[in-house]
């Protein structure tokens, strides 16, 4: 099968591999459809991961059953379905409490598994034709009548949608509530649009990009433009000066200022100052625990040089990690299928797998336009 | 009246003010019987805070109503009454949420008011013959006919005991949980104590004082001896390498080493190690935005160089902040009142105000034995 | 001033009566500008109460501060207020949780009082010039600037919009359910419209009025007309057979078949059948302890014939009860100020005070097309 | 293998019977050592259900596992395992949310299965020496060292421990709660266990049997006899008047008067009497769709005239039906292992699976101190 391969720092290349295939009972063969490129595979592709070469790219997927293990009972050959980037067992201490994100099965010694990601277990990507499913009666959506028609939209189950309604969560966003997000990338288009579905009266979008910051105001969000400074006082300004109810980062640990220069505590201190006293936090922009490319000897640690003092004082609450998508995956796909939802409007570039290679190159310098690259294998 | 009024750091002295009284029609006056010294006096008594010489010091307090404002409709002369040491309004869009610790009205431009302390508004402390209580209907916890008989019990529902219970609260903690605890001072205590009222199978309460130890284990806890060091480890070793499922901070930011030094990130990073991954963490020890007399630069700006990617990558969450009192102090006080909760059994000093100096001194140097000191204005 | 009284069944006159005014400290006095009239009036206009003759009606009030008692701190003369239906003190066990439906202090043994309602304490209504305000600091929601714009869309946070949502609260609606709801008169459309403001995905109405039900499907729902019967059944066909997610009571006891016959358990088992295993009802309908009206026995002692059998089996919750309007109003408020929200679209009359006798006949009788009658009493 | 088969009404033998096996490659063969009889194996037994004649009864079962199938990966042969009495899948729309006891797979066109349980799926019981478990690595909760040493507790984690826990859940028991139990038999003495366990400050349990009475006492809780009535009134007079803050049914549609006579609706409305104004309800005893042994025309449709009017009123919320096992069963099996909790603790008669039939007989009739049976099919 062709598939994208990672062989090193902003080296990818589509070639030939052994066909992805059924290995246990419980799999699910899948021929994947769509599949996009998403902002952390850009972490692996900079090579600030120890992601090893040769190894597949592609967590969010999207495609067709094509061969079920013998134990497989729920899911048909033939059914459309979409893949949540982590694998659970279904199973385990944390499957079983919802807590799929963080299953201690499919990657041992370890909370949490995916395909194609560094760190996360041994499993192939879907920037593929085939992909292996584990445990697919747990881990497949299978997706309704109108999957082909609405296909970029229910791929966006995979990762991005419920990681942008995740921030939502952990935040606790309810009706009525003001709500700030740092970062217009398709991660924080998605916590805006998500804020609104539960009813937000007011969410400000905080980017240092003028092309992302249109597709915030196109959804309805306030576009706090911080590209040259001043977003935390805009943030205040229009809240009365107490901050916003509830705040999401959707950024991580590459945050940069203003300048562009990488600040990883920038947008955690700033979310502190623009969310109210007793206010809360969801941050689903990925931070690691070590990276040895970053700025300073705290970057290098993991660390944050967090404001904690203010942080205690107002009152605040942080929660944080990977999306568990299973927990979102179903009822915003029943918002996708009523027409209440659609996710793909922040796609801008519908590409074949072999234009991968030159998509990574342009989505890794946020190339003005190129918001989210999807691909289609079969095409 | 006698008070003891803080002249100045590491200066404290009992002598005549002027008569608290009612000076609004919502106010009640009370001839206070029992009040305690807190941990978080010791802040201002060190000089670690802004605090201004002159002040009434106290937000422990317990005591008879004596008299009350003409707008006051429940609580009566003669009853019998302990004070949440935050002081609400009962209206404002924070009390009508539960959230009266941080009340919008009470301390006019902040979030929160106090009875004697730093940055709490105006309000004279309880450590006196007589105490003005605002909002007195609101802010009033009637007790039952125990009063007198259980009064050491029930002066603790002024903070402790609700901010021992706060912590596990905010920490998540539910039946079957176990739970790590840093900090075995008065609210550490309490929080071990509320942790097994809430059905914790296990609580490790870690601290490098014995005497502070030695009261875990009345309890129930497991103490951790962290004096030379390896508390961490010890904890993994007793939850299989997972960590505990729920963590409390109950220390501060003056939390010292094995070595005595402030290392204002060390309670905190150790929570993020030996708190599970997808386990949460309540954080009621005090930490504060500056701290002039700071370790060093990041403690001076009230930062801490605090272990975000580990963190993230577990999918924790961190709640703060100062308890809401009202939102505890009924239900614990009925624990109290069937038996099923003695937190006086923390009590080491009872005293009369005269002897507060002495006190704050022994007290202040963590004298052995100095677990917690009440003290009995009236006699 | 010029008030609506009740003088006996199906009798109410406009005339004059003593100036409402301050006579208590706490108080607030507020010229009225706008009030409701609710369907919950026409139980009492219909003697099916034990409402006391020569009472002023009227529990649905906004208008402006004119006075405010000496203990008042936070209202101020000239704010233009929106009142809760019901009163609470802010400070009893009750009100303190935020349950201020249940006041256990204005209604002196009783939980729960309110404007002009039988059983809820002595208080006027306001359908009159003026209305004292008791606890004006608690029971008074401070509008913005845009208050005389958006009066009538403002007035409905006093009860319906606060109530509809209530019932979405009370069933759990989430992001993404499908939702249930019995009823398209007001509260029953402000239920329908609070689903949506929360992701609902599908909102199924059910009624027998066709009028109702166009308001309904203006908002976004599906109409289910059931004047012909047959409404569970489509329920149960637009949800693959397994009922809705959610469901909302807006009917109570006084719900009537096809046939226009009362049938108290008619809305409730239709409910049972409609809702999924696992699924959750609120109710907002008032259902009455005693009927003497009742259709049969059961009806007379306040009992429904209650399908628990199904009920139990499929592990549905109830979750009941007056709405806790100043639990919502607030955010509810947030939504209108930002436009998210326009409740006064199902407004069908306004009139002046003195059509008030007309319009009450005019809305008990369910003629084609009153809606929702507003009064404007400085008109 | 022995089991012990159903023949009809009040008929019960055991028997040789063909070995259970593995059937399927997710299956797990369990070696029973102890299994219970259940309070809902007497409805069966009764023939107050469609049992079928020759199928085995048992679903609180306990084991060693023997022989797993090749698509299980977590459980190994040789673990001690206890299983919960509803069979889930782990994948479908309820599991996946944590409602193991609603499974969409197990059975077919109903929502939930379980061993040995009439309407609950084909799947044969463990009163048997051999069982097999469907989905083993889903349904298996693996026991740790000591579980032989505690197998009379752990056995409890199959159904009435998490049952009882479950009634405090559905009610929302909290720290400093009083809480009323109706039903002193096993289920409702495992529910007052766990309000405690959770922190309530005062349970009542009410009953008619004094042997039942007198293990609630044991307990810790406050019996009250209703042997001759006023019970209900005894609650009252115990909470102030206002009724407790939670109730637990645990007796379901078979509850008798204290005349022995069967009256559906007695402990449901008893509860709404007993429970205070805005106070919730969990129900974890069995309440059935149709009953055609019922005792009047309302019982044979399994309705109940309930006192829906008062419930209403005052803004109570009911909870119902049968525990998700495995929500529950991994924190209370800590607790047993830390020591904290004992069940076992209401067993009255150890006896043989040969003995099966005379213990059916004796715990139908309630016989003077037949409080719980466990069977051992090993010995």
């Amino acid at each position: 099968m062709k598939a994208l391969v990672y062989n090193g720092p902003r080296d990818v290349q589509v070639k030939e591999m052994p066909d992805a295939k059924i290995e246990k009972q419980t799999d699910v063969l899948v021929r994947i459809t769509t599949t996009n490129i998403c902002g952390s595979d850009l972490h692996m592709y900079e090579g600030r991961t120890d992601m090893e070469s040769g190894r597949i790219l592609g967590h969010e997927n999207l495609g067709e059953v094509i061969a079920i293990g013998k134990a497989v009972d729920r899911v048909k050959v033939g059914d459309m379905v979409c893949l949540p980037f982590n694998i659970g067992c279904g199973f385990c201490a944390n499957c079983e409490r919802g807590l799929s994100g963080y299953c201690l099965t499919v990657n041992p010694g370890n909370a949490g598994g995916a395909y194609g990601f560094a760190g996360m277990g041994p499993y192939s990507g879907g920037q593929a034709e085939l992909l292996r499913v584990p445990y697919g009666d747990y881990n497949c959506l299978v997706l309704p009548d109108d999957a082909r028609e609405k296909e970029n939209d229910y791929v966006m189950l995979s990762d991005i949608f419920p990681t942008g309604f995740h921030a939502t969560e952990l935040a606790g966003v309810q009706a009525g509530d003001s709500v700030v997000v740092y970062g217009a990338g398709p991660v924080g288009l998605m916590a805006a649009t998500s804020a609104f579905i539960k009813g937000a009266s007011q969410v400000f979008v905080v980017d240092t990009h003028k092309d992302r910051l249109k597709l915030a105001e196109k959804i309805g969000a306030i576009a706090i433009d911080d590209s040259e400074g001043g977003g935390v006082q805009q943030v205040l300004d229009l809240t009365g000066g107490q901050g916003a109810d509830r705040g999401c980062e959707c950024v991580g640990y590459q945050c940069c200022n203003m300048h562009g220069k990488e600040v990883p505590n920038l947008t955690m201190n700033n979310l502190v100052q623009t969310v109210k006293a007793a206010g809360s936090i969801g941050v689903v922009g990925v931070f690691i625990p070590k990276d040895p490319g970053g700025a300073d000897e705290l970057a290098k640690e993991g660390k944050l040089a967090f404001d904690f003092g203010n942080f205690w004082i107002k009152g605040q609450r942080i929660a944080t990690g990977q999306a568990n998508v299973k927990a979102y995956n179903r009822s915003l796909g029943k918002l996708i299928h009523a027409g209440k939802a659609k996710p793909s409007m922040i796609i801008s570039h519908e590409l074949a797998l072999d234009q991968a290679p030159e998509a990574y190159e342009n989505f890794d310098k946020r190339k003005n336009g190129w918001t989210k690259v999807i691909l289609k294998p079969g095409k």
